[in-house]
């Protein structure tokens, strides 16, 4: 596992010193705000659910498979927002949307019989992410040069928390609930953007994920590609190197630091 | 003035302690998020502004009063406010309000022959204001225990620009441009403990401001007085002391800490 990991950034890294270093730089040149996908991209999100999911069954004295758990309700994310994208939900955030994904999920794995407390509190893993080793760390170091804030989908109590929680020194909290849209509509990318008040082009979007990074870059945001190949657990084929959508492609937060001159 | 600094804080650490010890401990049981008001409750924005001033003046060859001018520039910012919350003007960022009350003082300070890119930077001068010398310490140490953020009628890009020059170690921000409304709209108090998806009653407003912390508590949030005397200069008269809006009154935001058991 940890094996596949470091040949997936190697690969990364070797895609990313393919960019052209004039296009690098041009993309480096006029960045003052770095905003960053969350989930994958900044946090683990699949150990860490499973962690919750298991240390909860053992409280019970049930047998879950964590790491399948934290997949199946992953698996009904993408569908709850395109709900929302579509107009068939109103504006519901994503601790709600997570709230209902999980109480579908949990007679699947044998945990209907949770209290509302302890479903409540098991809805709140999405909360209490672990990050990825480099994160925090470079994060801080991005930090002193540039804003630095998540464009994700989570709402703003969720990303609070879970900053506190992984020690993220976000500058600012921008992203879905702001504009109450979801990623990939053009209207989360474009606030960030607009509430800082940059140019479209002054504002690097950081992602382990191809799509958001395309949908970045139709807005005119510039792009950095961090590879994840762990973020769904082994044998992970999607997203392991940057495409043409990537003005930047670091192997880590510290090499992306780095690559900024930050 | 530094007299008049310490008296005045004395005066409201005395009326502090008159609060009942009840209703301070009632106030300080549920907390978990602190809001601040920023503007003279957190930084001190007219000698940060006159210095501002000054320091152009200076390079021009010019000899402009900064406090004057910063307190002219002051005196427009709640009717410019109010334009809007009444429908006068559309939504506006104060960084835009900011802009259209400069342009209005500059002719009476002289200052009309500046150039655009002059005129930009020292609308910026609100992006550039010293803390008062508790604040930063005070958030540091409140952010172990509490979510902080600035619950400001200041923008996003402003309240963040800000937050790094003065080393405010908010956890996100929240405020006025979030919901279109500036206080003493209820809907700024309210989305503070919407966004953060806590009770009102766990949430305290800190401010300066009696009027800030009447609208507060009116919505429900908690509040917390911390007297600054010299806000507007020496020989301040309104605002030295806690009022019957006030849950809790702290000497600044080590006391407050203090206070919060922080």
């Amino acid at each position: 596992m940890i094996g596949t990991g470091l040949v997936a950034a190697d690969r990364a890294q070797a895609a990313g010193s393919s960019q052209s270093r004039e296009r690098q730089q041009a993309a480096a040149g006029s960045v003052k705000a770095l905003v960053f996908d969350v989930f994958g991209t900044v946090v683990d999100w699949r150990s860490s659910v499973a962690r919750d999911v298991n240390a909860l069954a053992a409280r019970k004295g049930l047998k879950v498979d964590g790491a399948g758990f934290a997949d199946a309700w992953r698996a009904l994310y993408a569908p709850s927002m395109d709900k929302v994208r579509t107009g068939g939900l109103p504006w519901t955030t994503l601790d709600d949307l997570h709230r209902m994904m999980l109480d579908r999920i949990l007679p699947e794995f044998g945990l209907s019989g949770l209290s509302e407390a302890e479903t409540a509190a098991l809805n709140r893993a999405w909360h209490r992410l672990q990050p990825w080793p480099d994160a925090a760390s470079g994060l801080a170091r991005l930090k002193k040069q540039f804003i630095i804030a998540p464009l994700s989908n989570g709402n703003i109590a969720l990303m609070a928390n879970l900053a506190k929680y992984a020690g993220l020194p976000w500058d600012c909290i921008l992203g879905a609930e702001l504009v109450r849209h979801y990623k990939p509509d053009r209207e989360v990318y474009q606030s960030a953007a607009d509430f800082l008040r940059l140019d479209a082009a002054d504002v690097m979007m950081v992602a382990a994920h191809l799509g958001d990074l395309r949908a970045a870059r139709s807005v005119g945001l510039r792009t950095a590609f961090v590879a994840r190949p762990l973020e769904y657990g082994p044998g992970r084929t999607a997203d392991l190197a940057p495409d043409a959508s990537v003005d930047m492609a670091a192997k880590d937060f510290n090499d992306l630091a780095a690559r900024l001159n930050a």
